[in-house]
């Protein structure tokens, strides 16, 4: 989707990440394959994850359970303060799980990018793995009686989501933030997304908008002129570009600056995927409409994002940013080749710009453009209807427990759902919230709304804890089965 | 389970089964794998399916939909009256799905039962293609606003209740006939199979079981002083047994015996696996207390089973019984196979005898015999825990809308759900009802309480088909995403 884009390939989770995290990393032994019995018997991997009971009231409190996402898992923990917060008040033991092939938790180590490895890395073995291991942590750590909640943002929401519909055994309620489950399940409109990130910009100034539109218009005109050298030199590129593939990729690196600051607009500047100033949008407005002419201000807006430190003498356009099944952008690194085989399976993310209803280029990608790149990179078709079929769609009247939050700010959430569905389906929306801001950490800069929103969630998760608890514990009768 | 002991392994389902049905026979082309997308890429197999519209209010009626279970389909058509009696009253579209690797829905065709090819064999790939047949039909059939009620008997049974806990996006309800969900999630006691068998004929006289439990003693006290002429005489084998596996077999084979007649105790003749008198169960007690002395006793009570038609001149050990990881049975032929291993995998069987709570001799089967048997028989590690993680267990108060339904005659009974959970979680208990009675067609000589009880379970269908059915249909603004 969206995580780790300015993430070094070789970056490694290193500490700078963690200072003020009181996490403990652990690695559980993981079933590789829960769905067939032969093809690795019942051999097991390594999945990492991170652990606190710092505010658990032991064998009492409820577990609160982050279902990782697309990278590694401490990248979460460090960006989801509102979880330890709200645990303080919960006496919650916490626990950030990572994805199977994100991180650390490498099924086949650095094998597992290739095919047919890379096979085992789907929604449902993720959810297996989030659902064994709270089974067995729970056995291990004298928690039997303390109920889950699941946390989530983002592709991480939907699992959240997704741990509520399939294993509510386990799992007593979810906090899905900014989880596309619609448009990912191809229940939405292609041109959603940038439509709402043009709209982000718009909400400054139409002059913002005029801005970027003018400044890709005059790319176009010089591209369509072959004036390669221009170019170079007007988006200090290392490289001259040097064919139409070569301004493909320009325009995708530059529309994927303006979509990372879209989604991670908040009001203070943060170090979530690379680092972003406070009000990157406000920000961006500001640089479109302040240079000398709008090729250079489109440069040192797209600079905002890749070369946040100035470090950066040039721009290299196929190490900055890399084409994949995900118009909104893979990332870089292995995570970012994890992310593209699941865009390339499950998860539909067939976004376009189309300049009509967006400021962006028009860079069409359609179930075909996916199936040809698809079957080329992984030797999969994708399977459109699936997410429809498996996770419901938006068929999703009995569910319970679930909150669906969403800041108007996020160009995903419209992708998601905005209205609640029923009495425990509970829409939030959060006025001028970016991606899952509220699941940060409180911030003297927070609006009113997501200071609300954190209330209305710790509410109800207080509830769903309250309900799940027996009013009283009856002695159970066990029976040894099967010894 | 105990599906088609007594079909010959070359039986292709024939004609005889289907006179009075309305079905047609049609295939549909269903994916290989749908929890890996490089392992067979998108790789398809014909399953097959039995569909009637001669009772559907086209377009508007529901749509019963039978999720096979471990045999051939037709087996099962021909063995649920009750569906179609239903159908009638609810003017409904009828369809009986065939479960992977069974009767002609074979995905590798005759190949399908070795190792790796099995592997494609698990509930998780059969509810998957069940939740993608009901789809596509769905729409192929101008059926997207039907609601869809699943049916199953047995394990068939078990996977209703499953398509309901983990596709309410697709079933509205299930009606789950003699499911063991609880015992085969490991949910149980070990004991309790055998014992039920055991006192099915204790309730028709104590002399009746005293008789089953001395003559097994008196084989026993033969086998001990390896009288094997004398056994083969007694029990009309075609060969002498000649050690103690032989003796071990032929103890097998009779305690099969009395499972099919305790399972199979209709109030009236019956076809359904091999041929049944009515009243099974008291016609062997009747057999064990009348004839010369207990030895032979034993052996017509077996071949009330064994050798209905009268055509067997000898009992040959090893082909009318086959020992396998489901000490109730896993039939003959093909399908005994694929259950052989789903007994192996995910499906937990551990039921013994022990001749103390039980009248048969005492056959352990523990966890650990089962491992080792699958180990060498299927090159797999069974894995205990999964159903409860996966299928819920006995945590299934978030679900809805499922009615189980046990008859007291029947030993799979107390591996379900007994005792209602909810208002729309609704045990049916049957009195004098055998294995899934409340499928079969209506009988003259059925008890009240299987009328009663299917009488309910018809007003509680009907109620959520009226339930599932929108007030009123809006119109709906349809979005092309992604063509």
């Amino acid at each position: 989707m969206f995580l780790n884009p300015l993430t070094c390939p070789g970056s490694d989770g290193s500490t700078h990440r963690r200072p003020s995290l009181d996490f403990s990393e652990r690695y559980f032994r993981q079933t590789v394959d829960h769905f067939n019995f032969n093809s690795m018997g019942n051999g097991t991997f390594s999945q990492r994850y991170l652990i606190t009971d710092k505010y658990w009231m032991e064998g009492y409190g409820p577990i609160f359970f982050y279902t990782g996402n697309e990278g590694d898992i401490w990248e979460f923990a460090s960006n989801a303060g509102f979880i330890a917060e709200l645990a303080g008040q919960l006496r919650a033991l916490v626990i950030f799980a990572e994805h199977r092939y994100y991180g650390r938790s490498l099924p086949f180590g650095t094998d597992s990018f290739g095919v047919p490895q890379i096979g085992l890395l789907t929604v449902e073995q993720a959810l297996a793995d989030y659902a064994v291991m709270i089974r067995e942590l729970k056995q291990q750590l004298g928690a039997a009686d303390c109920p889950v909640i699941v946390f989530g943002g983002s592709y991480g929401g939907m699992l959240s989501v997704y741990m509520r519909l399939k294993y509510p055994n386990l799992v007593a309620g979810a906090l899905a933030a900014s989880a596309p489950v619609l448009s990912t399940a191809g229940l939405g409109d292609s041109a959603q997304f940038f439509r709402d990130v043009t709209a982000d910009f718009e909400s400054i100034a139409c002059e913002c908008t005029d801005a970027v539109r003018g400044a890709f218009h005059q790319l176009r005109e010089l591209a369509q002129h072959q004036e390669y050298s221009r170019i170079q030199t007007q988006f200090h590129l290392c490289k001259p570009p040097s064919s139409a593939e070569d301004i493909h990729q320009l325009n995708g690196m530059l529309r994927n600056a303006f979509t990372m600051m879209a989604m991670l607009d908040y009001p203070y500047s943060t170090h979530f995927m690379g680092n972003m100033p406070a009000n990157p949008v406000k920000v961006a407005c500001e640089t479109m409409l302040s240079g000398p002419d709008l090729l250079s201000s489109l440069r040192n807006t797209a600079g905002i994002v890749y070369n946040s430190t100035g470090l950066l003498s040039c721009f290299d356009l196929y190490s900055l940013f890399v084409e994949c099944a995900d118009p909104t952008g893979c990332g870089l690194g292995p995570d970012s080749l994890a992310w593209d085989y699941q865009a390339c399976t499950e998860i539909d993310l067939c976004y376009e710009s189309n300049n009509v209803t967006d400021m962006f280029p028009p860079m069409a990608f359609t179930q075909r453009d996916r199936q040809l790149y698809c079957a080329k990179r992984w030797a999969v078709v994708p399977r459109p209807d699936w997410l429809k079929t498996q996770f419901w769609g938006d068929a999703l009247s009995t569910a319970s427990n679930i909150i669906f939050s969403n800041g108007d700010l996020d160009p995903w959430a419209n992708g998601g759902v905005r209205k609640s569905l029923s009495s425990s389906l509970i829409a939030v929306n959060i006025s001028g919230g970016a991606h899952h801001l509220d699941l940060r950490g409180s911030n003297d800069a927070d609006p009113e709304s997501v200071i609300n929103a954190r209330k209305t969630e710790a509410d109800l998760i207080a509830q769903w804890v309250k309900m799940e608890r027996p009013v009283f514990l009856p002695f159970k009768k066990i029976i040894f089965y099967c010894n």
